[in-house]
């Protein structure tokens, strides 16, 4: 990680000096937020941090509006889009059955061409997933707070519909940030609410469904399947129901893994010591006192 | 499938007329072309024949030059591309792996995005797959008998030149049709040529592949894995080693399920007989002499 953003520095034309001397803050490692105190009492010439989180919800307390401050917002979004479709396309073509298989199957899946989907959720995810899912043609139902439309939706609506648009979807797709309006979201009634031949997909946090809801709508068959990212609880324990549903696809938490995720936040960071070094706005800022 | 076709010619303004009186024979049931020369000898009036068929290898026996002859050539490329996307996806982002999972599973997966691919075959499923992929932003080799460039590939290369593409690729993906040239195209030295870390997908016909050799790859990990949707032998017994290997997933020959194609083929169905009706030509003839 050190050496990738190293050379992102570089690269933009930037030095890497010691932490006295530095104009700058690269904080890289997203696990080590406890550091951060000790580290920006040192950098005493330090005028802008740049963090690698999208959300800065577990940083938060350390926000300082004597900084100027930027994040990873929207760089991790390509990877999530693209477990959207994985899941989206193991659902419909019935990967996770073959997968199990130990002879012939029979001949099951249908397309995801022509489908109609629901997001519930219009940021930088939603977009991304929308350019991805382009050439499909599919009808694609945005479900979010403002009634803003999204460019490459075919409807963009408010939460309000939510409950007119659920029974009418193939799909319903959780791309939401964990709110007090958000959390439980989908519980008993909306997912009866939904097709039994539709799957929901959740890739934004565990919190947004009720998971003793999902599990009676998954063994009563109310809904045809779930591919969950994310889980409440999480990590999902040993023995609990929805580990022995064949319904139910469990992926752990990899929208996007750090793996993933590192140079695209080197992208970022080396947009941003180029902007930097030539006094433009910088991408990603935080607004302190919104948190976010 | 009767009502669907009935309602695609009416559609196209045809009349469903008793045999003896048509000008044109819709012949929808793939699985009955035992029956068609019971069929034509009543069809006096019969100009016309669509066939259902992409391929009519299973039909050339009653081809007759003093017919027109349509069939179902290009319409099912999509839900096979489609697979083809499925395959990818789940391959990269470790699907099989976490569907047969009981706990929670260790974070993997690597990004489609950006992959460099590999496809022998420059035919219609092809064409439809590089529509697919085009906003992953990948780097795709087309290798295939002629040079003739595919729109929307990187490069096309000739099947002389396969040798130099397999070390460089993330996935080689077989779309091919099984010919004497192609059968066991992919053998245990072609299968060492391949990256460690790449998956062969098999989307043509089991035969492009010698199975043995490929046990022989999966064991011993000189690929990453391999997805089948085609299988030699075909289904693949109770049993075989295949079945046993966390690193081959098998799905059994659904590329395009009769269920997929019906809407598809009768969508050709409408076209035709639109044209028949306008006296223009028709779409997917069949040259009787060549034999497709």
């Amino acid at each position: 990680m050190h050496e990738v953003m190293v050379a992102a520095v570089q690269e933009a034309g930037g030095t890497v000096a010691p932490i006295d001397q530095a104009s700058g803050l690269i904080f890289a490692d997203p696990m080590a937020a406890a550091d951060f105190p000790a580290l920006i009492a040192q950098a005493v010439n330090v005028e802008w941090v740049q963090l690698p989180y999208a959300g800065v919800e577990t940083f938060v307390q350390h926000l300082d509006p004597n900084y100027l401050w930027t994040c990873g917002k929207g760089v991790y979004a390509p990877p999530v889009a693209e477990w959207i479709m994985t899941a989206l396309l193991s659902a419909f073509r019935d990967i996770p059955t073959f997968a199990r298989a130990t002879a012939w199957p029979t001949q099951t899946g249908r397309n995801l061409l022509g489908a109609k989907l629901a997001i519930l959720g219009g940021g930088g995810i939603t977009e991304s997933f929308l350019s991805l899912i382009a050439p499909w043609g599919c009808d694609v139902t945005i479900v979010r707070r403002r009634a803003e439309p999204v460019p490459g939706a075919t409807r963009t609506v408010t939460t309000g519909d939510l409950d007119d648009v659920l029974p009418e979807v193939d799909a319903v797709i959780i791309a939401l940030a964990l709110t007090p309006e958000t959390t439980g979201l989908i519980d008993a009634e909306r997912l009866r609410a939904m097709r039994n031949d539709a799957w929901l997909l959740n890739v934004g946090r565990g919190g947004h469904v009720v998971t003793d809801d999902l599990v009676v709508a998954l063994r009563s068959g109310e809904i045809a399947g779930a591919v969950l990212d994310v889980t409440d609880p999480e990590p999902l324990p040993d023995g609990h129901p929805l580990w022995a549903l064949d319904n139910c696809l469990i992926t752990p938490h990899v929208g996007n893994t750090p793996e993933m995720g590192l140079p695209l936040i080197a992208d970022r960071v080396r947009d941003n010591v180029a902007r930097w070094i030539a006094h433009e706005p910088l991408i990603g800022p935080i607004d302190v006192e919104l948190g976010y």
